[in-house]
């Protein structure tokens, strides 16, 4: 290996979410290269973008990635489904290190899981608007039949720590009920909050339902990208640097919850412009 | 009357939320100022505000009057509780015009109904964190106990249609649960979007709780304010224009249902900083 290479294995991953989703993909992440660094970017400030029109999610998107970038990082991962639904080509086009999302690998994994050819796909509004895990899925084999359910109440639901409430589990209950009677028999969970409600989730919709996280696979995706590129970093345990747009002392303890560790720093970082009234 | 007394009185009433929810503030101001002319904000993109930190909520709230402000406007209303318990002041001090929330006048309606002397508030997170309800009710009457509860998902409800969900009905009734046998009598609604559930709540409640909704009490203070300033619009029937920074299509039907009324035409407008990746 020359010294460049050897520098660019160095380098973090860097990896963006709207707010706290996307710590999903980073524990998934830490678990499957612990030797990589990462730097962690949520749009505390900005978020949700789950319900936001693909031009506001594109320019958010843009923002953010340019703020990693900025950190000279060697691979971009988009760990929100939104903003990979809406600005993964863009973003790809764009840049000139790699970048992967949150859907193609999840709708692998969901293509390959489903015997009965039917698979439901839980997202934001702006994730099922898109109809990315649709799309993904049909050019994978064109046979299956999908179900594609907005589920706008389940991040707010995780943010607000009522995830064992009995009022997510009627909610749930509500967005599962057009599969009722549709032979699904696996789930995709097109969200990165949505981990945070598998067992409610599992628990509604059957036990034989299989269940895919798209944060794991994603994982599994960043893994394999970094072999083939020959960018894996294996000389010690990996660091993670935290950025948030909004108040840091509302991120942490939430991001402890999420990733089951100590959050030791979070830093503040203004995107987009400040207008001033004098 | 003066010629240029009479023009300002021909100048609009500009008023922002974080989205929605301040269009039952316009309701209110409509039907007790039919005369006058309104320029609706509504910063789509960037909502909610209220889980939001102080320096981000006056950082938006900055943005979104400067805007109001460059359409030449004779009152600024801040219809956002979140806004309000965070900006008014810095707004206050920074603009050339009046500038009145939506929280004064809905403290002085609450303790005027309170007979008990106890009162809750019910508000977002930023709204309650500030404790501008609690510090306004006891600068009115020390004697005032003051429950304040903030009700994250409430806003989520409404903003999806849940608001005649069973889920809804458990959502209301945990929030409400640490007011059992304390004698409120009065319940404000110290968010925007909250008079959406006022029928739930008064249910959960119970018949004889006085429910204060801050959107009127602010229309009856507007209304005052501009006769104090002889700035009332007399002439004909009022317009409004609206502007979101997200996407119009999404907020157009919403706000029809917010305000019982057509909305033939919404703007979108860009706020903050547009950044490239080029």
């Amino acid at each position: 290996m020359t010294d460049k290479a050897f520098a660019c294995c160095d380098k973090a991953i860097g990896l963006f979410d709207s707010g706290l989703g996307g710590l999903t993909v980073l524990r998934a992440l830490k678990s499957t290269l612990p030797h990589e660094n990462f730097i962690y970017f949520g749009d505390t400030a900005r978020v949700p973008y789950g319900g936001k029109s693909r031009d506001t999610v594109l320019r958010y998107s843009m923002e953010n990635a340019r703020f990693l970038l900025d950190k000279d990082i060697k691979l971009l991962i988009v760990a929100c489904n939104t903003a990979t639904a809406y600005a993964l080509g863009e973003l790809q086009k764009a840049m000139h290190i790699p970048v992967i999302g949150v859907i193609e690998a999840g709708a692998d994994a969901a293509v390959q899981a489903s015997k009965s050819k039917k698979i439901a796909i839980l997202g934001t509004r702006g994730t099922i608007t898109s109809s990315v895990y649709q799309k993904e899925i049909l050019k994978r084999d064109p046979s299956i039949q999908v179900e594609a359910i907005s589920c706008p109440l389940f991040v707010p639901l995780v943010e607000e720590r009522f995830t064992n409430h009995p009022a997510a589990r009627l909610i749930v209950q509500e967005y599962l009920s057009p599969l009722q009677n549709k032979g699904v028999d696996t789930i995709l969970l097109g969200c990165t909050h949505y981990p945070l409600l598998k067992e409610l989730i599992q628990q509604e919709a059957g036990e034989e339902i299989v269940i895919v996280d798209s944060a794991v696979t994603c994982a599994q995706l960043a893994a394999t990208t970094l072999h083939r590129l020959r960018l894996v970093a294996s000389e010690r345990l990996g660091d993670c640097c935290y950025h948030v747009s909004d108040d840091p002392a509302w991120f942490k303890p939430l991001a402890e919850e999420f990733l089951g560790e100590p959050v030791i720093h979070v830093e503040k970082t203004h995107l987009g412009g400040l207008c001033r009234l004098h």
